[in-house]
């Protein structure tokens, strides 16, 4: 198991899990009532209340009140994250020279601390608009199937837009929903919510996914629920080339 | 007990979890392995890996990975967030109209999950820099008694920059520590480490906190310690003043 929950631990039982965290590249998290300095560019002081902190293993420190996608307090990685005890209680300390920083919590009390050992390769890809995907199955409608014939594009139904209405030769409608991405399953969620409301007026409904590509399970779950897909593979190999000329420009 | 900790809960007590936090308006932070979908301005998508979130009461969403002071994908407050089973697995959604952007994290495998009723009045106070303080104690040296002569400014330790170092009419080397915001029981700290340094080589050191205003509890930390506190109540309120100004400008 990667993780260990402490619940109301103890001021040294805090200092010990932050100074084992720093030690072996865990990530910590700390509910905590806590007062906080900051001393760097500027001076600056947040006096107590319940806080979330959280240490990463690159130096990384985060406060977090209880609104607000900022962090109210915070260091980049690079730096140092250490724990004492001073006058009974826990301190956390998070410094980085050039500029000379540091963030200092003072905790009160602590509610509960997280330890997680956390393995994650993954990097974000950024696959651009649909727009330019759009565009080409309006102009290549046959895409789809040579019998689907486009009668909307971006209809609005009270789940949202639907990418593409369309109906087949037998007059059934088509609902198409467009991925700029490889296919998943809430992608597979999004679509059927969408028939499903078709469903509720017509005897038959197809529901079509479109997108660059998609894995044997999503592949399986539009299969197992009569739900086609449709590659559109060149937008794959765009999206990729894309994110890469992203990474060059840095 | 403001905190409830789960540890390894199966997809359903994941759900039920995250709709309980948005219902009752607590912060809710999950360990997990997880794939995330953004759809919005662009589309992205990341891959499986370990992640932790975390949910805010006002529809703050961010999705954090194990180095990096940014989320990898978030979500401002003002949405909303919402939790279902799909396929088996546990789904967090959390989106927003105008723009309308939306960041769905599928869940493989939760390793721990905390809710926490965090109870938070308080507000970051900016102090500014300190500078004008230490202009100020240079220009009257009489602040910190009559019998002080500054030596230097800013002397270099192997703990850091010590603000003054001064010695009194006795010759006793005396460590001063300047504050622009209202002393702490860290900064306590940092005197004593300061003092302990030069009594390693002097007989007889003193150490001198100056800021605007201490508390109780830290005037006590420096008594009991031999420590001397001074305070420049002017830029208390000097200091207050800036902050309102700087709340006016927006």
């Amino acid at each position: 198991m990667p993780l260990s929950q402490l619940e109301s631990p103890e001021p040294a039982a805090v200092v010990e899990a932050a100074k084992a965290a720093a030690r072996d590249g865990s990530m910590l998290t700390v509910e905590a009532r806590c007062e906080v300095t900051y001393e760097g560019r500027t001076s600056g002081y947040l006096a107590a209340g319940d806080r979330i902190l959280v240490a990463k293993p690159d130096g990384t420190f985060l406060v977090h009140q209880s609104t607000g996608h900022k962090p109210v307090n915070w260091m980049p990685g690079g730096g140092s994250v250490s724990a004492r005890l001073s006058d009974g209680d826990a301190v956390l300390l998070a410094r980085r020279t050039n500029p000379s920083e540091r963030v200092e919590v003072r905790i009160e009390e602590t509610y509960g601390l997280t330890r997680f050992d956390a393995v994650d390769g993954a990097t974000y890809e950024d696959s651009g608009t649909e727009a330019e995907m759009h565009e080409f199955i309006k102009s290549n409608p046959d895409t789809l199937g040579a019998d689907i014939r486009i009668v909307e594009h971006e209809r609005e139904s009270k789940y949202g837009y639907i990418d593409f209405y369309a109906v087949d030769d037998d007059g059934v409608p088509v609902v198409i929903e467009v991925k700029r991405i490889q296919a998943t399953l809430n992608h597979f969620d999004q679509l059927q919510r969408y028939v499903s409301l078709y469903e509720e007026t017509n005897d038959a409904v197809r529901g079509m996914l479109v997108a660059p590509s998609a894995s044997e399970r999503v592949k399986r779950a539009l299969r197992d629920n009569g739900l086609e897909f449709v590659a559109l593979e060149e937008f794959g190999r765009d999206a990729k080339g894309a994110t890469e000329a992203k990474l060059s420009d840095f």
